[in-house]
């Protein structure tokens, strides 16, 4: 019997979300466990397997199912590694594809969640038909998924496309769990933003904000956003200047390997314009005329959760 | 009849240099031209054409020739055309392949001088067997070009690999050229190591220098290695500062293609170790651990003005 379904298995900083996905590109379940409950990963795969087992099973159990793909920060597609992951518990090397293999007894394929998410959106989103991309995730960390010529690009080592990285104000914001300064993720990813409004609140204590009557360790990019949507002037402001980090950022991206769209993912992306305008502003600004008013930066379609499962699904084929 | 031989042509800011190429790679008669006699890009082709168009009948005539291969600053591989080149007399944009196929009736291919150079490197130079490399040129400009699995990375509209241009320090030094703030070109290319002498110079007026024997406008980047060679402090300082510029900024390309080898040329690399491990050093701290020790750093053991008359005949295979 044909096998009919693959597994999808998006495994991001803090949740990781799973589903039985058809030949079609449809998702007919799917469920989510916490990415960080567990030190060890043999833990974590139990507590994965106690939810996707079932799930199997409601299809017609692995026989039914051709393999599982699955996205992770740093993960390897060469070797199904999972391999330092700055935002994930498990440290060193974690064999993956292997403990996977053998918890389900089936296939299975790694890259890491951003490369995932290019794929998805590569097969089911807004550059079906378009062979030159990059795909950036605004979530708890800045992950990439760099496409030429139609495929992803991993590099000699499989670890190609880590552009949340890149350093984009030498000697700037430590990170702290890389401990490195002035990378793109330290200032674009979800924390990112929300220490920017910290310290442009406390860069202007005469200032009246919104955000002054939150409590600091309960601040959110979506609080931050929903309070320039208010009029908030600081609120504005951190948008303003998430928005120059990543429009300079890209901008290199851009010289680097002359994409045709950005895409853009993630939950920092709810700030829509007032995010996408100060990118295209400052991304402009600091492109060669050869590369200017080229580029288009578009917000992802796909449904966030959706194409990250889809994703590492189209790992399989 | 098999046709034995190649025509590499290297259209630089001041010179143009040509030759005759064998499959092996060797270069069996060469010549050279200045490019800016001309505003007339027909008048430049006469100009090539009278010492080339003898050189060709000597190896028996364009029957024996597969192809013109050609390299230049701001040449699109996908079109064919030379497009708004800063450096060059021929403005907007100039359908060179046309143009050379139409006088010479043989087929021509066009890529940026720095793209030419890796494909040099790649076919008689020291990344023969690597397929992820990156080049970069360190000369009158900072030129790169980016091998992936095996092939130059052109991009959507045959522009990608301007690494010069991407952006180092922002707000940084002016480019007086493009008008950039803190490009890498700004401090990586031989007037950007001056640049660098004249603002240390500047900064320390206290310290004894053999750089201020020198009159300003003089200094070149080989005379400032030359003192470094002698022990002198800041042309030390100079070396230090531009491989730190390099190595953070090579750290920023390892992550966008993960590439095995990064081959430097130019002028500027005369340096040697002065330069390479000031590099090395910069490169690493600003690396995730899954790159570390990893990026092999190498000078090219291509003779400059062979590699890129190779590189561009290396376009016609």
């Amino acid at each position: 019997m044909k096998k009919e379904y693959s597994v999808g298995i998006d495994i991001g900083g803090t949740t990781t979300k799973f589903g039985i996905v058809t030949h079609a590109g449809e998702i007919i379940i799917q469920d989510r466990i916490p990415s960080n409950d567990h030190e060890d990963i043999a833990n974590f795969i139990q507590q994965l397997a106690d939810k996707l087992i079932p799930m199997i099973e409601k299809v017609g159990g692995p026989k039914n199912i051709k393999g599982i793909g699955i996205g992770a920060p740093n993960g390897n597609f060469n070797s199904g590694t999972i391999e330092y992951a700055p935002n994930l518990r498990w440290k060193g090397i974690i064999p993956l594809t292997k403990l996977i293999s053998e918890k389900f007894n089936l296939p299975s394929k790694l890259t890491n969640d951003a490369n995932a998410a290019a794929m998805g959106e590569k097969l089911y989103g807004c550059t079906k038909d378009i062979n030159h991309f990059i795909t950036i995730t605004l979530g708890t960390g800045v992950g990439s998924g760099i496409v030429i010529d139609g495929n992803i690009v991993v590099g000699h080592d499989g670890f190609a496309g880590e552009l949340g990285h890149t350093i984009i104000r030498p000697g700037g914001r430590l990170h702290n769990k890389t401990g490195l300064r002035g990378s793109l993720e330290a200032y674009a990813s979800a924390s990112g933003v929300c220490q920017t409004a910290i310290e442009l609140l406390d860069q202007q204590p005469e200032k009246t904000s919104l955000l002054r009557e939150i409590d600091k360790n309960n601040l959110t990019s979506e609080i931050i956003f929903n309070c320039a949507a208010k009029g908030d002037e600081i609120a504005k402001e951190v948008y303003e200047f998430t928005g120059q980090i990543l429009g300079e950022s890209i901008a290199n991206f851009v010289l680097f390997s002359s994409p045709e769209v950005i895409v853009l993912f993630g939950g920092v992306t709810k700030a829509g314009d007032l995010l996408l305008n100060s990118i295209r502003k400052h991304m402009e600004a600091n492109l060669l005329p050869i590369f200017q008013n080229k580029i288009k930066i578009m917000l992802s379609q796909l449904n966030e959760s959706d194409a990250a499962i889809l994703g590492a699904s189209a790992l399989i084929s």
